[in-house]
């Protein structure tokens, strides 16, 4: 086979733990496979450099600074490559650049536009082991540039597609996708396999194993993923792939819950045509990431309307509202909210799943404020301090620990 | 003019030398320059990451080192850059790939091949201060190479031979060249100007400001050198030049000492034809430096030789000698003694210069163990106890001080 595999930050935080990750890399190779890894920055480098930055501009220039933090994942590689040498395990670590990434110009958040794949070939069928420096590629103007968040998952997820590698498995320090947060519910378990849009519902309701970017280019250039631990390498990860490669679909594969929600109320707005169109405009404009959105029926030609956004973005969001102000009687901010998803491919074709999150829900006297669903995911909001309670109640309605 | 400029690891030590740095290259560029800086790294940070790849090998892969110290000048460059364009000079940081040093594949001591200047010469008409990585190059293969001890001063040279400039200033920690290492002699001068040839000589007998390799490279294109100090840029330097340059040739431009020397003397050597010639061509083959030779004329068929050696090569030398023990009597070691040296472009058209050098170490009752001279040069081989003696009594002699 051939792999693909990504070490993040952590899992090269320390000499030794560089030297672990050689031994998981050769102990792959002795199994017989051809190997592409691909490595972060040691955890603590990148602040380190952005931190020097700072200290000369609030706002460097994007351009400059993918100078500055495309260097310290060369050095991991470099080194990676030095340890499995030294143990008689032929390997050359490449920069981006040197990898064939080449991406678009927006420096600090640029694109891969596509891969040359030539040298890596050249080196594989040397049999050699290629350590690729994650994060980063060159614009067609010749100019390093860097991936922006996740920008080391990506990188490795585009050379499988390009390469057409067997599986790509991202290395972390957690062992793969669980039903939920662990911390939470003990009795969390370990997925075998879960689909790419089972998982980028729970990337993007919170799961921080995988980014969604990242498994977003996964599905489209079909790449099976793996999620896995470079802490415990023995333990088998999650298969992240297409919903056909899984036989039994589970009703739901798991509990989200992201407590970085703000609701704002909006209450007696008047009920003009394109009313609430122009306040969603607004928001948009300033980038304001609105999520669920209800609207109540008008009464004496106002309405009420609920939506949530992400905590961050509250002053932003005040300040949009300000326009607003006559058109509406009140308006208020509730932090204390959270929002818990049920996702799982399997409603698609099963009825009364929703209804027994409902259900669960009101047996513990959970008040639901707002509900959206989607073809495979059901979101409520809720009180924060029920936030614990209510992932617990629904891991435990559909069975997750079996 | 078009100025090329070199800042070393201990003038971009800190984040606020840096800084000083930013402000060295604006007030030129104020004055009306165009400027290319090339820059080290940190200092300490190449070393530091030498100690990690020790960690992972005794002796890494010379490819594998070059992806790794390649890195620290990258920081360097682009932290300069932030600084001055947060300050409104426009600027842009190259490695030494962007900026066109195309060098042989010989990594880690990588010679410079040619430089395409292009890219420079248009961020150069678009008025930008360009910040160079230095110690750095890309070889044919488009592997990343780097260029050995005092490449960054080989970068700044090179790319001010490729592009025509009016002068290249290497800052250092020291304000320029003395007619002495003022640490022996206090009364030692700063020299305004001096030759190629005559830097060369004081470069190889252990003046450390400039290295050999970059004033030899100078010389072969042509570059006017300037040594000067960015802790105190406000002090005009040394021009080093090319001999038609100096209008005023002194007799003597410095006094040059070099503890770092072992005599070795061996005794009756059997004097059959060739026997010198075999002892000199193992010592070369062992890559020992052999720098002054005597040989006393043959008495009985039997001859005494004299030589030296840098004081780090002792041991391998008493490998390499082991073979000649049947056709010498003995052989000694002494590490006591120094070279001190004469230099000067006068000497070539006034006789007497070497007189004098040797009527003031009588003076002082120091004797004389080896004497060789060059056009330009008088080197002494003494006991290591008159070192500083001998150099303030020829330092006085020819009047250096004045």
């Amino acid at each position: 086979m051939l792999k693909v595999l990504k070490f993040g930050g952590t899992s090269v935080g320390t000499l030794e733990r560089i030297q672990n990750v050689a031994n998981i890399i050769k102990k792959i190779k002795d199994e017989g496979h051809d190997v592409i890894a691909v490595v972060s920055a040691m955890s603590g480098e990148t602040n380190k450099l952005i931190e020097y930055a700072s200290h000369f501009a609030k706002k460097p220039k994007d351009i400059e600074l993918d100078m500055l933090l495309s260097s310290g994942e060369r050095v991991t590689s470099a080194l990676l490559s030095i340890a499995l040498n030294e143990q008689g395990y032929e390997s050359i670590s490449y920069s981006g650049r040197e990898a064939g990434i080449v991406t678009n110009d927006e420096h600090t958040k640029a694109r891969i536009e596509h891969i040359n794949t030539d040298k890596l070939k050249v080196s594989l069928k040397k049999n050699k082991i290629i350590i690729v420096a994650g994060f980063q590629g060159v614009s067609s103007e010749g100019r390093i540039t860097t991936l922006g968040r996740g920008g080391s998952d990506l990188t490795a997820v585009a050379i499988a597609g390009a390469i057409k590698a067997d599986v790509c498995e991202i290395y972390t320090d957690v062992d793969g996708i669980y039903t939920t947060d662990p911390r939470i519910e003990p009795k969390a378990r370990k997925l075998d396999k879960i689909s790419y849009d089972e998982m980028l519902e729970l990337a993007s309701l919170g799961a921080k194993v995988l980014q969604t970017r990242s498994v977003e280019m996964a599905k489209k250039l079909n790449v099976n993923l793996v999620s896995r631990s470079s802490f415990t390498p023995e333990v088998e990860g999650t298969l992240i792939t297409k919903e056909e490669n899984i036989m039994e679909k589970p009703l739901v594969s798991g509990i989200a819950l992201d407590k970085n929600q703000i609701r704002v109320g909006m209450y007696k707005v008047k009920d003009t045509p394109g009313i609430a169109a122009s306040i969603f405009t607004a928001l948009a404009n300033a980038n304001i990431n609105v999520d669920m959105i209800v609207q109540t029926v008008a009464v004496d030609g106002k309405t009420d309307l609920d939506f949530t956004i992400p905590t961050a973005d509250l002053e932003i969001c005040q300040e949009v509202m300000k326009v607003f102000e006559n058109d509406v009687e009140n308006i208020d901010y509730n932090e204390d909210v959270c929002k818990v998803s049920v996702v799982g491919v399997g409603m698609k074709s099963h009825t009364g799943v929703a209804a027994k999150a409902f259900s669960a829900m009101a047996k513990e006297n959970i008040n639901i404020r707002i509900i959206s669903t989607s073809e495979i995911k059901i979101s409520m909001i809720i009180d924060e301090k029920y936030a614990e309670l209510s992932v617990r109640a629904l891991h435990d309605v559909y069975n997750l620990d079996k």
